[in-house]
């Protein structure tokens, strides 16, 4: 491999660890601005949603511009559309915790149903798994990208969970639906986010072994 | 442009197209398994999901080949770039469609709430804009994603309105509720399959004129 493919390979890594890195950081403040009721936090993950797509825009470019000017070769070629595949589910986990945040700003302006204490659960699991799945890729390493798919599993299982619970409220009082509906939708986002965390880590498995898991989980 | 790359961006545009024919008809038959209370019409779209899957597959290997033999430039690189974008948008659809199939196999068991009046509207809108986006890829026209775009606010009221109406179900009657909240996820799926379809309006206006769109609208 050449001198400047290999650096600017490197830049590509980079790049999306950062984004990464930020994806991350909405998520967890989107959840930290339901369970503090703090939603001037809420505005910010909001607000800040641009960075992320700015980040995602310029990645894309990037990888293009890798692919016409280098010219990648097998794995190196892989890795690069691979990249251009993972940026588009990152971009997506980040107007996911948007959407939390909207929720948030919303449930902040009624009474507390009850203490959040799942939410944040999953909140931590898919967090996690987001930031595995793209280490996993950076690094090649395709073990780490199947422990992030056991983790899936323990986040559906507490959406169900949260859902159950959520739908007792409901019943036994119908005041409670508007606010219980909401966070069942945050509950929804954060099993998302870790689908696409999901995602990341059956392209990791593709790119690594060769092999099409993506559709066999 | 060689011969050759053209004969293989032809076969992929034809592959793309056939793929979109089937979610789309995986759209339509999992909405028509919900009105008509159809179990073994949903059973068929869950079971047909691995011609998707495969299909998905099959293209995303015929880019990364077509990137490595032919190396396309300029627009042509883009386009394959982009198809391997909306193979995963594709992907997602007919895992949405399955979804819708999933919850209609529950209500189904259930005695009819009301009558489905706008979630057939709602399903016709979003397999039109997803026949008219990869329209528009195929035949690079920007004009026509525009209007893709346009009628994702149209999907977008539908599905607030059922929810507000459902609500309203919810509240007067809480025997209504397991239900209710089912077709709500129905219309979420819906509304999820149209934004699908306008990320890949987006992307076409962004090949075609090279505007950044996605993060305005």
């Amino acid at each position: 491999m050449g001198r400047i493919l290999e650096q600017e390979l490197n830049e590509l890594k980079d790049r999306l660890l950062r984004l990464g890195a930020i994806v991350e950081s909405q998520v967890d403040r989107s959840v930290k601005s339901l369970v503090e009721r703090d939603s001037a936090l809420a505005k910010l993950v909001i607000d800040s949603d641009h960075e992320v797509n700015a980040l995602e825009v310029q990645i894309d470019e990037d990888c293009v511009r890798l692919l016409a000017l280098r010219q990648p070769e097998a794995i190196d070629l892989r890795f690069v559309t691979t990249a251009m595949k993972i940026v588009t589910d990152l971009e997506r986990m980040g107007d996911l915790a948007v959407d939390i945040s909207e929720r948030a700003l919303e449930l902040n302006e009624e009474p507390v149903l009850k203490p959040y204490i799942d939410i944040p659960r999953m909140a931590r699991a898919a967090s996690e798994m987001l930031r595995s799945a793209l280490d996993a890729f950076v690094k090649k390493d395709s073990d780490a990208a199947w422990k992030v798919l056991e983790r899936d599993d323990f986040v559906d299982e507490l959406n169900k969970q949260i859902f159950r619970e959520l739908l007792l409220f409901m019943i036994e009082d119908p005041h409670t639906i508007s606010r219980a509906i909401r966070i069942t939708y945050v509950s929804k986002y954060l099993e998302r986010i870790a689908d696409h965390a999901t995602n990341i880590a059956e392209m990791v498995i593709y790119l690594v072994e060769g092999k099409i898991i993506r559709h066999l989980t």
